[in-house]
């Protein structure tokens, strides 16, 4: 458990006593990963939260010193396997900016994307944590006298928000309601991906190379009850869903977004700014859909929103859009502009909701590109 | 380990030192799963392999009683933990039926289909073992009016043959030559599919709900070793493909493939026969494509082969093929018709590589359908 610059070690706080009496096996608490605390009953986060978060208060002056560690001091790890990894499309302003550019001239949204969060299966072997350096992929590109094999040229980023799945394997489809119980917290991702490769590729079986060579997300699981004061109105939806998609109360999470990019041996420039609450679909929603034909939700499973785009510029959650598909490339501060991503440039993108002292961080997801092997 | 009508129990062989010398740790035979022996290095698979050919040669003489079972007497499990599950689309029969169902008038295949082994993630934590139970699945049924939600109309099967990934987790893009060398083994796979939530969900993403709800697999994974006999040249590829695709000794397996229908208290009626050595990309090419962008490739994936189907009538590995779309329904014994499948109705696939004593039995994949919830 993180608190301000320092790690918890549940384990030294288990052998010091202070976790003494919540009904929570000791062993979930052991392993290297969430994948114990994740397989427990959302009761049993609950008292556990409850727990630290009387431990952790002020300034964690109950917690053992031996229990503590500056953050400094340790490896930062994938916090828990991914066990089947959903990537949504549930910005209305990203699915529209990428119909724009990919059929020009037509609806920008697919006729299906009002109905339904539209969501594709992604890797989930590939999901690693955030500082993991990003290769540059190769890849199949396409040229007019058919496709050749090389690098990305169109390397881009994908800001987005993931619910971490916990809780007993679903049976059965679940009500948005219900569903949104199953969310045992968030992380930051970044679904790193290759433009080129992905336009050659995705019909019709959708993304696959375009995006399983790195999943990047952050190494701290927010818990989605750490969020609920910060849960505001979603977007209105028209029309009205299917009444297995209908939610009473749609709330969507107010988290500010940032992106930093920052060139080899230059400083971060902020490059966009965007928000979680301008998600058309609500968590529940999303869970809804992916369990309506019967589909188990397990824990460890991530759920990725798609990216996260707002409605103004400079607030696109992704390179193709922020620079029209290339067309107008992002200028830094170092005088070197940006279609895409250069090996050396560094992108980091940080999540916050709230303000001073009641803010909860998000952490940060980074990764900095290298070249192709 | 099967031996025809009975199953060897590993940790008995181990507990007679029956397996001793191997250089495989005791814990690795000793999980509900094969997931111990998955994650070793293909040496020494190779090794067991050898040593229970020969203790299970004639007849199994040399095997302890009380490691032997009736298989009627044991539940089959799950063989193995899927970590990703990747479906190919591998079959040109297939490929191209689809096309002039889904894009008549046009080229039958994708632009992309001859130069790449097109692929898709689908949901592992769905992939059960035979005999699970098919419940109709919900979803979003198109109709001229605007989707509505209930039971599917066109529930359908496809025929497939699923890799099996073993030894550590590969590091790097995969020649197609040393990629199939981490196929384990094969089992039989049945995608059930529902056509008429895939059609309105698939574009832009991809195939979704409409395949996440069962993958069933056959309970017995054969060695890829004891495949290595029946292994027959590939169809020839034209265009030849790029580079990092091409292999000197393209082989498919030679394994026959059938599939029963059976209404419910009616006898079974064939209804298809194909065969794997129609699949027009190799396992090592469609595992290097997979690995082309550095994907990882781990123990316990699962990379099926996309639906198989021959070039002649009844050879189509899906009921779409089948009955055109449902346009030419099946007429089965029992005097009813099939379009699609009807609740009640088990379909059965069974492979088989060579013939008489020799022949190498892929065991059976099944399922029956029930009502949806």
């Amino acid at each position: 458990v993180r608190l301000g610059g320092e790690v918890v070690d549940l384990r030294a706080l288990h052998e010091a006593g202070a976790l003494a009496g919540l009904n929570v096996p000791p062993r979930a608490l052991f392993g290297a990963r969430l994948d114990g605390v994740l397989a427990l009953e959302p009761a049993a986060w609950e008292a556990l939260r409850a727990r630290l978060a009387d431990l952790l208060a002020d300034g964690g002056a109950r917690v053992p010193t031996g229990a503590r560690h500056r953050i400094r001091a340790v490896t930062l790890e994938l916090p828990f396997t991914v066990a089947d990894y959903v990537d949504f499309y549930a910005s209305e302003r990203h699915a529209a900016a990428l119909g724009r550019i990919l059929r020009p001239g037509g609806d920008p949204l697919p006729p299906n994307w009002r109905h339904m969060p539209l969501a594709y299966h992604g890797r989930s072997g590939t999901v690693r944590v955030t500082g993991t350096p990003v290769r540059r992929p190769r890849g199949q590109l396409p040229r007019p006298d058919g496709p050749v094999f090389g690098p990305t040229e169109r390397l881009d980023i994908e800001v987005e928000l993931g619910a971490v799945i916990g809780g007993p394997p679903s049976d059965g489809p679940l009500a948005p309601a219900d569903a949104g119980e199953r969310v045992f917290g968030y992380v930051l991702v970044n679904d790193w991906s290759a433009r080129d490769i992905q336009r050659w590729e995705y019909q019709p079986l959708g993304p696959f190379l375009g995006k399983s060579f790195l999943t990047s997300i952050s190494a701290w699981v927010v818990p989605a009850a750490a969020l609920a004061p910060h849960m505001v109105p979603a977007p209105a939806q028209d029309p009205v869903p299917l009444p297995h998609l209908r939610e009473a109360d749609r709330r969507v999470p107010d988290i500010a977004l940032e992106v930093e990019l920052a060139p080899a041996g230059a400083p971060p420039a902020t490059i966009a700014r965007t928000n979680a609450r301008h998600l058309y679909w609500t968590a529940g929603q999303m869970l809804a859909h992916l369990t309506s034909n019967g589909a188990t939700l397990a824990p460890g499973d991530l759920c990725a929103s798609g990216t996260i785009s707002g409605p103004g510029d400079g607030e696109g959650g992704s390179l193709v859009e922020l620079t029209l598909d290339g067309t107008r490339p992002l200028r830094l501060p170092d005088g070197s502009q940006r279609a895409f991503l250069q090996d050396g440039d560094t992108v980091t993108i940080r999540g916050v909701a709230g303000e001073g002292a009641a803010a909860v961080h998000l952490g940060e997801v980074a990764g900095t590109v290298v070249p192709a092997g």
